[in-house]
């Protein structure tokens, strides 16, 4: 498997629109296991994403499915920056 | 919901071992929607666990399971230390 835990900030105040878009966007998406999105509890504009794929193939396929490419037009322009992104090797575990 | 992105270190040798004693440890846990195990792609001894229950009580409730004190107990010897641990907010998203 092929996971990822990403950190992004969204620009101030924007938080919950980009939550909302990312939920949306990131439905029905071949080889997608887990995608969970998250708020920080401490910084108001931080969201913590974290992914698993069934291979690092159907992730990089994802970013050309026309509902995320749509997404990502409607997301950059509230999206601050990336923080961080750790890839990792998934090897099981409870929801996959 | 309630979130935790961690990563730990394994003594030198033990990761194999310590992501399986993990993934055995993890089952049937009340209010665990996600627990996913992960090794790091770049060093040999860390792993990384996400992990999504319904709130935090559950989280605290598991730790108290006999099974996974019984996890902890087997576990302990073999983790060389805890990097970090961040608490999420999980909203929504594949695979809750």
């Amino acid at each position: 498997m092929f996971g990822l835990i990403g950190r992004m900030r969204a620009s101030p105040g924007k938080r919950d629109e980009l939550v909302a878009l990312l939920l949306d966007g990131t439905e029905a998406m071949p080889g997608c296991l887990s995608y969970v999105v998250a708020r920080d509890p401490v910084d108001a504009d931080t969201i913590w994403i974290t992914e698993v794929w069934t291979d690092e193939q159907s992730h990089k396929a994802s970013l050309d499915l026309p509902r995320v490419q749509a997404t990502i037009a409607k997301a950059r322009p509230i999206i601050a920056g990336f923080d961080s992104q750790t890839r990792t090797e998934p090897v099981g575990g409870v929801g996959l």
